[in-house]
């Protein structure tokens, strides 16, 4: 197993497409490649996006659809086991974050777990600190401005409710902010743990202490970090996160996201969404809401079992990565793909004027790089797309290519970086035909 | 076409399993019972709770998972039109219950919609009626006991975030409770239109003409009408809807859910749940939330594409009909059906005390029978799946038979109630292992 330093000692040292092969012969998770469908002719960089398709999950969505469904009909909530799937493939998730069995659960949409999630924290700091007379300023709820739109929209939303405001602080202000007894009280940090336009990684155990010593709940979005980069929940102290399940977890395009509460506050919340599936005994059908213990009553509708169903085969592809050194030894190989990618852009890309927008320390970044460039970016990519290297464009100038270790070689990223030179020095990307916008990428 | 009366003469006149297949073969519309895949010793009494399996979807799922994800990866989002997927399937069902094309999108679940319509209309009612000193009581949402509980559950959650109660009457009080000039005032009456224990109908026009008399706004639940009933949300004048994809619209376990709002209201209104996808320019990526037009901005997360095409497939089965009379032709054999059931049901188990809690008048009944029985209904289910009728339990006693026009045949009814017959005659159901309970059925 190479250590991290070496993998990156050798990406920075690459000079051929030989070496990156070489690279590929001696990478451990190099047999992982297998478990997903690769598209002929195609270097996928945008797993941070949509994860690739895992090459079972076509016979396992058949099973449930033709099987499960088609002939067990109704019966399949027992006997296929369908009502547990939502902590099933949580229980999951939860070894990929560091949580515990039974403390996360997959259901809803980031958004919607995020509302259910902030609400239920802000309810609990307002019993814990009553409004007083003298309160001059409303407490707030911290965020910054790159949060991710969704974020900021359903943090606003959800804070406005319970008379909260939102804040925004630049990251580098966040935590003089949190410090700063003279400005009005935080109740909640809300950060996305790491920056989908930058790759930057937040340090949870850290910001989480922030909060905490501000009297504010720590809640995550670990939207680029499940299946990305190691994180440890309880090691840091969170006290509530949210995630998705269609970019590094594989789940599929709009597959559910997940939610976690810690458990010294999971039975002291109620969540606003609350639906039957979150009932302590929904087949009661009782008329008055009792809420099931545990992580289960951030439950509301019927789960949404397709999808599930890819979900789960896609957290396989990440879960199969742990007796060869589990999301560390991942994260070590996406750090030596974007570390060789930024040098090999800044040796064969250097009369472009890019802009390395993502930390250039490695640990620093999530499985990510993005460029920043005076041209137009969304050109640029899209001239890219037409020749097989898939990125996406994050307005307003950031070109983001995304380094899913699983699927991924250092051949990939040479390969990736010849084109992307090829189209920036031909001009190939001024034909107009690329500027023509798209609703996605 | 056989009109409903001969429909109904028919099925009270049966008695011999020859003479339902004779009706079968005579059913205009019973050339679209091959769209469905039937196990081979099942009678699919639950339709009301998950459609049966499409022929065409698992083809259909394997296209867009193996081809579209698969090949196509992220691009799909333009190239295959999955943004558009919300809009495309929700003008499809907006076909089925009287809604005109961009009115209704698909998303979420049943849950989540309701409390975005709910907490949309109870803040445009604020704003029309601003609390005066002298009020006395607080304004309420009116629901009845019988409701289904995750709309109760949802609706006292999102009243109470705006300061209303929930309040409760039985369904003969509504009209006069809503009529009732010295009671608190009502922002919104909720309801699902058809009783899931019941099948009882309630008159959505009728109904809606009676909040708006009290200043309330309409919200109808259409779980078990959407595919079942014909339904026509703008000559009955409501104000918001939503619904359920899984049920008679045969879109798969845990299918998303629908969501309306009449054009007088859609852009007056702002959801609590406002994520990127409602955003009215979402890869903008703004910080500010600016919500889109129309009933997009009930999106909220990414829609989940392998459900949606299921559901988009269901859909389709039903609108097959359009050309055979609609949903006023399914409803009339579903009619049919049910008025055959309870008639064989009086012939064949009248030792056994069941009482039918479903409404007698087949026009005031949805697309199921239910019926109550002294003796231990649960077990008798049970007994029943196992010799392959299957319907459902609803506690406390209920036996409950969905009748979807679309798969089901006269002589189905038939042998589903020879076979009722049989196990209540022969004390089969006593065995003891038919009273252990599962989580569902």
């Amino acid at each position: 197993m190479p250590s991290l330093a070496e993998l990156l000692t050798h990406a920075r040292e690459v000079s051929s497409r030989d070496q990156c092969a070489a690279l590929d012969r001696d990478d451990p998770l190099g047999a992982l490649r297998a478990q997903f469908v690769a598209p002929p002719g195609v270097i996928y960089l945008d797993g941070n996006s949509l994860g690739q398709l895992p090459v079972k999950t076509a016979t396992r969505i058949a099973q449930v659809v033709t099987g499960e469904w088609g002939q067990g009909l109704i019966r399949s909530w027992n006997d296929a086991g369908w009502m547990d799937l939502p902590t099933q493939v949580g229980n999951q998730i939860a070894r990929l974050v560091g949580a515990r069995p039974g403390e996360l659960i997959v259901c809803d949409s980031t958004s919607v777990n995020l509302f259910k999630v902030l609400r239920a924290a802000l309810a609990l700091w307002l019993a814990a600190n009553p409004a007083k007379p003298q309160d001059t300023a409303a407490p707030v709820v911290v965020s910054q401005p790159g949060n991710f739109p969704t974020d900021l929209y359903i943090a606003q939303s959800a804070a406005a409710d319970l008379g909260f405001e939102l804040e925004l602080c630049d990251a580098a202000q966040l935590e003089p902010r949190l410090a700063d007894p003279n400005a009005a009280p935080v109740a909640a940090l809300v950060l996305t743990q790491v920056d989908y336009r930058t790759g930057a990684i937040h340090d949870l155990g850290h910001l989480s202490a922030c909060a905490h010593a501000a009297g504010a709940f720590a809640i995550w979005d670990l939207a680029h970090s499940a299946g990305a980069i190691p994180v440890d929940l309880h090691q840091a102290d969170a006290d509530f996160a949210v995630g998705c399940g269609y970019k590094f977890l594989n789940g599929g395009p709009g597959a559910p996201a997940f939610v976690w509460a810690h458990p010294r506050w999971v039975d002291k919340t109620r969540q606003p969404l609350a639906g039957w599936l979150g009932h302590t005994a929904p087949f009661d059908f009782a008329a008055a809401y009792s809420p099931a213990q545990g992580i289960r009553h951030y439950l509301g509708g019927t789960p949404p079992i397709l999808s599930l169903t890819a979900l789960e085969c896609g957290v396989q592809t990440v879960l199969a990565a742990e007796p060869l050194g589990g999301m560390a030894a991942l994260h070590a190989k996406a750090q030596g793909l974007t570390e060789l990618f930024i040098r090999l852009v800044a040796r064969h890309c250097d009369r472009h004027e890019l802009e390395l927008l993502s930390p250039t320390d490695p640990a620093q970044r999530g499985c990510q790089v993005s460029l920043r460039s005076p041209l137009d970016g969304y050109a640029i990519v899209q001239a890219l797309i037409e020749r097989g290297v898939i990125g996406d464009f994050r307005a307003s100038d950031v070109l983001r290519f995304g380094f899913s270790p699983l699927p991924l070689r250092y051949v990939d990223v040479w390969d990736a970086v010849m084109e992307l030179a090829r189209v920036l020095d031909s001009g190939t990307w001024r034909d107009p035909r690329y500027a023509q916008r798209h609703a996605v990428t």
